[in-house]
């Protein structure tokens, strides 16, 4: 039901400008069912996406220095922390490290907005699950006039250095803007206020914020163009449809790890030899 | 069919000398049930813990201070990862941070032993698991003599002010000794050999760590005794079935969550008032 090349294809932003009113919030591009299919499809993914990262993990203990970041962007609500309950959570935690970041602290105001950034990248081996990231850095911080216009300016071409620094090092970048309609947010929004148990995640804040929504949506809109390279392109997710953002994020992630032609390590050490050590070892224990 | 009260204090270490050649590695107290049941009891928990964790979560974004820690220990092929994968994957990723500490770098050989303890410890909110942890530097540290005799002394002291600050400052701490028998670690030392796809997890030193598995065992019992205290109780895990050592950490995580009381934060704004800006907001988008 999964038409993975054309999922690929419809999510990947093409180059030059990018008008995002023009791409549906409810779309489910390269997948024909409906909601019960989509979250079975989904697991479908598990077992090769839980196979495909555990060898991306053994060729990270065995010396090699590939990795893969998951960039998740969105406005609030827009479901990052479903996509990482839903979607990261096929993959095995143990190679798993996700960072959830923040307004930066003190300390990292003090610092290159990259800083952070940098600590935070996956080791060897791991998948990184970025929950908002270093593009916050040119979203809010255009929008809010947290840094000045040149600062901002400049971040564009820093951040696609950067990423092009990680590719070469052997990272290989997914990023995603889980694109939602401001009405969706608001159904969202209302749904968190009337669920006691959601109430935490509700801050009245939320609402002013969407008085600048179109200034994020332009936000947006600059920041993928200008860092929608070749080597780490941008992929706008349709998220009015939870379940269908979690099944194309999973496809984004599957499709990564295929193309990374993962192989199991080989022994480097003598298979029979280690066996007739533990076969001839004296009693132990 | 789990009785989770005799569970409990089945696994819970007594004050006092422990002697682990006394202890089952493939019994499976407070369980009455077998493997098929067990998986599914499992499985069972999960939407509980899910729950609880959740609540964790939503009271560290609403100022709470409260943290879980669980810390795994065992020897090679313990099951440490598997827990990983079929327990702490039952809870959602978002509020999990796994730190999996490997032999110390340099730098972390320049602090004392817990600097870099210190610094994966989890924030409020948060699961933090510790796949090993600040006890391999009284466990390897005093079977391989890293550290000098005094040193090693000193740090069993140094754990327990160490892990009743953490306690005072509001994380519960859950420890966890896997315990199996040397002749279950040959088997899956072997199974490991047999089985390409699991190469990359054998090492031939682990063989000739099984000369030491005695020294390993006497270590275990003195850092257990000594830092099994009353905020920070030391469990010991019979390992040798799979099925039962991931349950029985399950539970274990389930009691301490239930014995925090967790409740869902209360709105710090007025609903009724949020509902009325949204539903009196002018368009959006």
């Amino acid at each position: 039901m999964t038409d993975t090349a054309e999922l690929v294809t419809a999510l990947r932003v093409p180059p030059g400008p990018l008008t995002l009113s023009t791409i549906p919030t409810d779309a489910t591009p390269g997948f024909g069912g409906d909601k019960a299919a989509g979250k079975i499809a989904l697991l479908g993914l598990g077992e090769e996406l839980a196979d495909l990262q555990e060898r991306l993990f053994a060729e990270g203990t065995s010396g090699g220095t590939r990795s893969l970041l998951l960039v998740l962007q969105g406005m609030d609500t827009s479901g990052k922390g479903g996509t990482l309950r839903s979607t990261v959570g096929l993959m095995d935690p143990q190679g798993v490290r996700i960072t959830s970041f923040k307004a930066p602290t003190e300390e990292e105001l003090e610092h290159d907005f990259l800083w952070r950034i940098t600590k935070a990248l996956p080791e060897p081996g791991y998948v990184g699950v970025f929950d908002r990231s270093h593009y916050e850095d040119v979203l809010i911080a255009r929008v809010r006039e947290l840094a000045p216009v040149e600062e901002i300016e400049r971040r564009y071409q820093a951040i696609n250095d950067f990423e092009a620094d990680l590719v070469g090092k052997g990272t290989r970048i997914v990023k995603c803007m889980l694109h939602i309609s401001a009405d969706e947010q608001k159904e969202r929004l209302l749904a968190r206020l009337g669920d006691p148990t959601k109430h935490w995640k509700y801050n009245p804040g939320d609402v002013d914020e969407r008085e600048r929504w179109r200034a994020y949506q332009d936000a947006y809109e600059v920041a993928i163009e200008r860092t929608n390279t070749e080597v780490a392109p941008w992929h706008v997710i349709p998220a009015d449809r939870k379940w269908y953002r979690n099944l194309a994020i999973g496809e984004l992630l599957l499709v990564a790890l295929q193309a990374m032609d993962l192989q199991w390590p080989a022994a480097d050490f003598d298979v029979a030899t280690e066996k007739k050590r533990l076969a001839d070892e004296k009693p132990v224990g």
